[in-house]
């Protein structure tokens, strides 16, 4: 019997470009300026990993990436990444935004979140106007996203890959619930998340008593995963700037295998004009396909599933 | 581009069942006690039917089934059912109530209803003790449902058939959008309604600017349709108590028919023991199936989608 506690899993992220000559590098701001956004967000930074073009932060709820002249910041649970959004723009000052991007996933348990995405995308279009889209159907997996309709141009290898995994079977969800100190190996080593791209340095957490996060991060390249275990709503996100051209299918087969969702969704975001991808993950089926060109980049968005065979009992919440 | 108004379709549904012996006949406590109880729902009574069995209430949300021993009671949109159910079990007096079914379809936008299913669940615990069932994946079509547990036994013809439609294709929603006042036959007629279950009397109103709501009653026996036609969440439900036995199948081809959607749910409830039926409509397939056995009866979940071809563009709302 489960009790009907629950982590939000499903996400919300930014993606914020300043125009060139936009005021200060962002990465000079400091960790002060970025402990203030993510605070805003009502998360916290964990830990932090740099090189030479991005700082890494590791949050409470998910990751904020930092580069001189752009950012992503993902935040799950119920945190308002909308007011960090807001203080993001106004810092950089709206005139010197190039591109803002903002998204969210459908959420497990919607009625918990402090707003709705249509809330969300009005505050953002009084500052920086732009669009609000749906990719997906409205009682299925689906993805929101408002973005500014300022001109940009993406550059050739800026790619984003999203794979939004729900339902992971009970074997995959047990690495992550009650997790060890990692004892000589990281537990992306122990289980096999080092694999999907590898030769990256890693930062992860293991929270108590279930969840994993961890970023990673190589030359300016990042790719993060975040983990919520629980039967009553388990998920999990990866997402890199890895230019995976010609290599989606791969890398989502190889985050399959390590998580085995029963269904998942793959987003991608590619300079407009780059040739389509093939996603074909072996054992699902194609639920959904949406695709749509806006902000200089082509973007898509796959909704999978496994056929389920048999009859399955009901979940029990305790009462 | 669509507004993003939106009506909530996915509706709540309480049974309710006397205990023999359990105080006055429900039929007979008069219309003012049932206003008074649909109001408690925040729905209004727009007209009622009635043969020697039972009084069929069509309301502004949905439907009231009231016979001497039972109900059944369907409200859609932002109703507060929860509220009208505490009170119909403190109106008949909980030592009387041999059953009780509480039931919450997923809805399209959760976080607009007054309340969770947990929290309905907790109330009525409190009241009848319980237990609270979901009956599909959180991330994906399910339905919630709260059963007493106190031990009853079904009639052998007391058989509940659901058919809960998404996403009608335009062309079978646009029959409910701005619809004309009936001319020499009914709208039921006219969409082939009529012909799901034939030779019932029928209640029938349209609402402005679109939706759609009927009761059809013939010897104690019901079935109802409520119709959301709006694209931004659009929804059919089809209820009905005869005893389909073995025709489940050809009953949801008809429905099937005349709405059109990409994918729906189908809830059976049948005595205890009842042959378990089959149920392939054409050009769907199987995405769940969830069974359970309580409250004296054999309670069925399946949720059926259209396969998908092709690429589709994402929906627009309105900033």
């Amino acid at each position: 019997m489960q009790q009907p506690t629950f982590f939000e899993g499903p996400e919300k992220k930014i993606e914020l470009v300043v125009a060139p000559g936009g005021g200060p590098k962002l990465r000079s701001l400091g960790d002060e300026v970025w402990s203030r956004v993510v605070e805003l967000a009502r998360a916290q930074i964990l830990s932090v990993i740099r090189d030479a073009h991005c700082d890494a932060y590791l949050l409470s709820e998910s990751s904020l990436f930092v580069y001189d002249d752009h950012l992503t910041m993902i935040t799950c649970g119920r945190t308002r990444l909308v007011d960090a959004a807001l203080h993001l723009v106004e810092l950089v000052g709206a005139r010197h935004v190039a591109l803002l991007v903002y998204q969210r996933k459908n959420e497990h348990f919607p009625e918990q979140q402090p707003s709705t995405f249509y809330e969300d995308a009005e505050r953002l279009h009084a500052v920086v106007p732009g669009r609000a889209l749906r990719f997906g159907d409205e009682h299925d997996h689906h993805v929101h996203v408002f973005h500014g309709t300022r001109p940009y141009v993406a550059e050739p290898s800026d790619t984003t890959l999203e794979i939004l995994m729900h339902g992971l079977r009970p074997e995959a969800a047990a690495q992550f619930i009650g997790i060890e100190p990692p004892n000589g190996s990281t537990i992306a080593e122990r289980t096999g998340i080092s694999k999907i791209l590898p030769g990256f340095a890693i930062d992860e957490h293991a929270f108590t008593p279930a969840g994993y996060s961890m970023n990673a991060l190589r030359d300016g390249t990042y790719y993060t995963i975040h983990v919520t275990p629980e039967e009553l709503g388990s998920y999990v996100s990866f997402e890199t700037n890895a230019d995976v051209g010609g290599q989606v299918d791969a890398v989502v087969a190889r985050a399959l295998e390590v998580f085995r969702p029963t269904s998942f969704d793959v987003v991608t975001f590619a300079p407009m004009g780059t040739p389509e991808e093939e996603v074909r993950p072996e054992g699902f089926v194609v639920r959904d396909r949406v695709a749509a060109s806006f902000g200089g980049y082509d973007v898509a968005f796959w909704h999978f599933s496994a056929p389920r065979e048999g009859v399955r009992a009901p979940i029990e919440l305790a009462l």
